[in-house]
């Protein structure tokens, strides 16, 4: 039995993570068809935007799938409206406080998980009634928290401070890390930068070819005066890495950051000028996969790791 | 079958870290006893206060033991002298080219470990010819890597690049942990933080309490261009902290730490003064153990949730 699975009425504890210019309707149905937990990531389309992936989306799935709002965007109201009306049962909320929207989102018969980064939010999570938890390491990609701390850390802490599912998340791109968070305690698991760079990821090909060519120290969490954000570095981040060394104020890092940067790194390929948001596991991912071979290497990486560890003994 | 247990010719693939100014014989010999393999961390102690440590651990141990040799440190020929006339049989280096030592100490029957944080120096070492690395993630206490690859992903990158031994350092600090590190495919880990607080340990008790009392985003890695390290914040840590917000140089820096600083914090016990290194597990512990109970407690959570772990399916 899996309290998670149950939760969401899912074949696999697996959850893709909602990410912007990645995770549209391709994606996130391909990810439930194959028994996990797709998620429309919100945060980088309008409102009718969103409601085109929801609609294409359940033509595409009969499976659950959920939608994920970063709180920090603009056109909350709207999108938790479409949410509603399109009948998603499942919204993944992040980046604000969960008290803003969980009750809400509940009433109207939605299963809500809140993204955090620390036990303090945890437990902020368990007093908004939140569903999940998803538990967001150092080491996950895009935006992420102040705190600094690894999944390893994280998820045996909140653990012990609350009951609900708990989901980690950062650095899990492998059956056997899968399979060390269920060590630690979690409930499930949500995958990101593997799904970035799958076929079904709407990301640009340059963007994800750069990923798979990566080196072990090339991603950074930087920008942490503004929102911190895990990327890989690239002549953009340099100019953030020189004005750093210029003792840049954060005023002068908002200009050199500007808007729409992660849009033309991920989803137009501009790999000079485009903020390239994805987690530390970057370098471990060589190829460009389906969602299908995704989920048949995740379940038998599992499987065969489970396997040797059951004959471990102390 | 475990090869770093008969590498090593222990109980448990349990290595106690060596650990400045905590590591002396006492703690060595009571991690030894209890199935697991102690160090004596040499990096505070002056050749001849190293001797007597390794005499007496001798006398209170016929289990294997090891010294823990920071290469950065001075008396290094001295150091590997005395290892030698007193017949230690295993050296764990750190912080330095593994090529340095590693060939004269195996030409004198000694076992080699290297500590690394990333897999460049993973490769170094395998060139070098040592028996195992022990690799150690962004979220260990003490000096550190600085590329800030945590556990989670640091092992499994170093584990399909390298064909011996690894042993998992970062974040473990109960049998959840250990399991976590095993499924990523160390073949052991090293524990340093849990028994750093240990009755055992020569650490001030002072520094034990303010371990105990720890909260969850209490630990840095600072003092990145210096040597970094991982230490819990207190007045010593905020001088640095607005160092760095005035912008302060690498000299200014190295003014401020000035000499002597650990001994302050974790030896003489000044909370204020001193520079309090531990691992970012830090706010995990809760209490003040002997050796014979954190081995209790180690072994008997690993079980429980390695039985868990055997019942969930994919």
């Amino acid at each position: 039995m899996n309290r998670l699975k149950e939760l969401l009425n899912i074949k696999y504890p697996i959850i893709q993570g909602g990410m912007i210019w990645c995770s549209g309707w391709k994606l996130a149905s391909a990810v439930s068809n194959n028994g996990g937990l797709g998620l429309i990531g919100a945060g980088s389309m309008y409102p009718d935007v969103l409601r085109t992936h929801i609609k294409k989306c359940k033509k595409a799935t009969d499976k659950p799938f959920g939608v994920n709002l970063p709180l920090l965007y603009p056109n909350i109201k709207e999108h938790i409206k479409i949410i509603i009306d399109e009948g998603v049962k499942i919204v993944v909320t992040s980046a604000g406080n969960p008290k803003l929207y969980t009750s809400f989102l509940k009433e109207n018969g939605i299963t809500v998980l809140h993204v955090v980064a620390s036990k303090k939010f945890a437990l902020k999570c368990v007093e908004a009634d939140v569903d999940a938890i998803i538990a967001e390491g150092f080491e996950a990609g895009g935006h992420n928290g102040i705190d600094e701390i690894t999944t390893m850390c994280l998820i045996p802490k909140i653990k012990k401070s609350v009951d609900i599912p708990i989901i980690a998340a950062g650095g899990i791109s492998s059956g056997k890390a899968i399979l060390a968070a269920f060590s630690l305690g979690a409930d499930g698991v949500q995958i990101g930068s593997l799904f970035a760079v799958s076929k079904e990821s709407s990301a640009h090909l340059n963007f994800k070819e750069y990923v798979t060519n990566s080196k072990e120290n090339d991603t950074i969490l930087t920008l942490k005066e503004l929102t911190p954000v895990r990327l890989l570095k690239n002549e953009f981040y340099y100019k953030i890495e020189l004005a750093y060394k210029n003792n840049a104020s954060s005023e002068e890092l908002k200009k050199i950051l500007g808007r729409g940067r992660a849009k033309k790194g991920i989803f137009e390929g501009d790999l000079k000028n485009g903020e390239l948001e994805i987690g530390q596991v970057s370098s471990h991912i060589k190829n460009i996969l389906s969602v299908d071979e995704i989920f048949s290497n995740l379940i038998s990486d599992f499987n065969s790791q489970k396997n040797i560890l059951s004959k471990i003994n102390f």
